[in-house]
């Protein structure tokens, strides 16, 4: 791996250029990237992830650029992570909230990149996680993870994050409609941005009895609603004070068994990905199951058949006893 | 299957209380479903099929029940669909929404089904595939899927309509935030609700600008942009006429293949999900992975070791030539 093992070097040598195009391998699926991050993997783990998502408009862009500015005040090293699920065209859209940044860009200790979708089946979730494991190799001690959007996509990226703030605003939307779009199943901290607009504490209000009636029943963590302004600084303060509480509470409960459950997850899918991908692509199913359904076999049947298929006759389930198996020399 | 046999003559005279439980055995996975829709599957694929999605607030469900009005006075027999992805929780919101079309619900030439989501792994996407299709059996001509919100999780579902309605409306969502949720990419026509509030012609405008753009390339299909009301009625017979429009296009473009390239996608996703279920859950896969991953390695690699275990030695690819299996015996 000659230019891998380069490449290597000066990513241990703290060149950001390095950590840049490690990231772009990640997106790509660079097929050198897999041997670099095992090379690095043992560094992976000691930066705080903090996962940032809610509904267009509601300023998660602006907060961002105020949450790195009030780490760096710290001297807490940042990096950013902006990742658009919904399309390839909206490139555009997301520079422009990026431009916003700009006065982080300049900072050393401030590392910004953005990631798009190039296809649907998880490849995003996927780039992402590597990109935060590459950043956190690295050595930034606090990464921001954005999503744009409110759709599955967002939460697989958000399966990073050691914490997932939501950010809502009054207008944009309302308590009701974040329920409806589930979001609030997945938030750890609550920000209630463009708190000086009106209709503020009437969406706190909504969402102290959502997240009541919802939530406590479901987990010991309250979760927290901080009204905030990413316009004037307000309240900025006291969400990343959440953040540290949560952190807290987080280690309280087992921080390195619930990272693992996410890996384990993050396993998951990208094993049924590449499995249906072989199995599509290479295996001749999906002629199978073309050839099925022209015989106006239905969908569930189909799949049905093509998987008793794979699983008879010395199939997967009886052939191997994992647990024995060539990953786990005893 | 006497209980099965028995609801399936109840179905074939007409029942709709049949109907309406071979929904819910579908809703629930009951393993009594699977026989009678093959039996039934003879006499899918007669309805026409309409998506509707569009974020929340944009006015869906008031457009669904005025189309399902204009569609009785033609005569046509109609079922609703109205899939809310987003969590078990929301089940209220919905039924909010549903209040609505009640003026439907007496009219026996329509029938109204909601759907909520109890898991998160494509379960609700294949319930609502399954929905459409016995609706389509029982002879209702004509069926609205509605989801509510703009997320994956909504376009699997819009994955069993033959023409995706996306429904905008001034303020709660315009333009630019349709695209940065990539709304715009499913969309075969797009309604802009509420067509009498100010914004409406530059919503319009806005998106004139970006399906020319980026979509007349892509589909040699004009995504009309039809401004409409619910509240009012105007322009409902406009989008009716767009979506006769559309199906003549497909029709020309090749129906059944279309048809049939869907029914392929439903079969890779199921099959995805039985797959990995069955490794997971009874071949011992989620213990190798929690082993290989406290040993630190990356779940990229540890995902590819399990990928070259279950391939490996007499696996799948190389013991089955699919197309001369029992699939399809020659």
């Amino acid at each position: 791996m000659g230019a891998g093992s380069d490449l290597l070097e000066r990513f241990r040598r703290g060149d950001r250029a390095a950590l840049a195009r490690l990231i772009t391998w990640a997106e790509n699926d660079d097929e050198r990237f897999g041997p670099i991050l095992e090379a690095l993997f043992e560094q992976v783990g000691r930066a705080w992830r903090l996962g940032i998502t809610g509904p267009p408009g509601a300023g998660k862009s602006s907060l961002v650029n105020e949450l790195a500015r009030a780490l760096r005040e710290t001297s807490k090293t940042v990096g950013v992570l902006a990742v658009d699920p919904s399309s390839p065209f909206t490139g555009g859209a997301l520079l422009g909230d990026r431009i916003r940044m700009e006065d982080r860009t300049l900072d050393p200790g401030v590392f910004i990149r953005s990631m798009a979708s190039r296809d649907s089946h998880g490849g995003l979730a996927r780039a992402s996680v590597d990109a935060c494991d590459v950043m956190d190799a690295f050595g930034l001690e606090r990464i921001l993870i954005e999503t744009v959007g409110v759709g599955q996509a967002e939460y697989d990226v958000m399966g990073a994050a050691d914490c997932v703030l939501v950010v809502l605003c009054p207008g944009a939307g309302d308590g009701i409609q974040a329920m409806k779009s589930g979001l609030l199943e997945v938030a750890d901290i609550v920000a209630v941005n463009k708190c000086d607009l009106p209709g503020a504490e009437r969406l706190v209000a909504d969402l102290e009895e959502a997240l009541h009636v919802r939530f406590v029943r479901r987990r010991n963590w309250e979760v927290p609603i901080v009204p905030c302004s990413a316009a004037t600084g307000e309240g900025i303060e006291r969400l990343l004070e959440a953040v540290v509480k949560h952190r807290g509470w987080l280690e309280s409960q087992g921080l390195e068994a619930a990272r693992r459950l996410r890996r384990l997850e993050q396993v998951r899918q990208e094993l049924a990905a590449r499995l249906t991908q072989h199995l599509w692509s290479e295996a001749g199913y999906r002629e199978a199951a073309l050839e099925a359904l022209g015989e106006r076999r239905s969908p569930r049947e189909v799949s049905a058949r093509l998987l008793s298929d794979i699983l008879g006759e010395g199939g997967i389930a009886t052939r191997k006893a994992p647990a024995r198996g060539p990953l786990t020399p005893q």
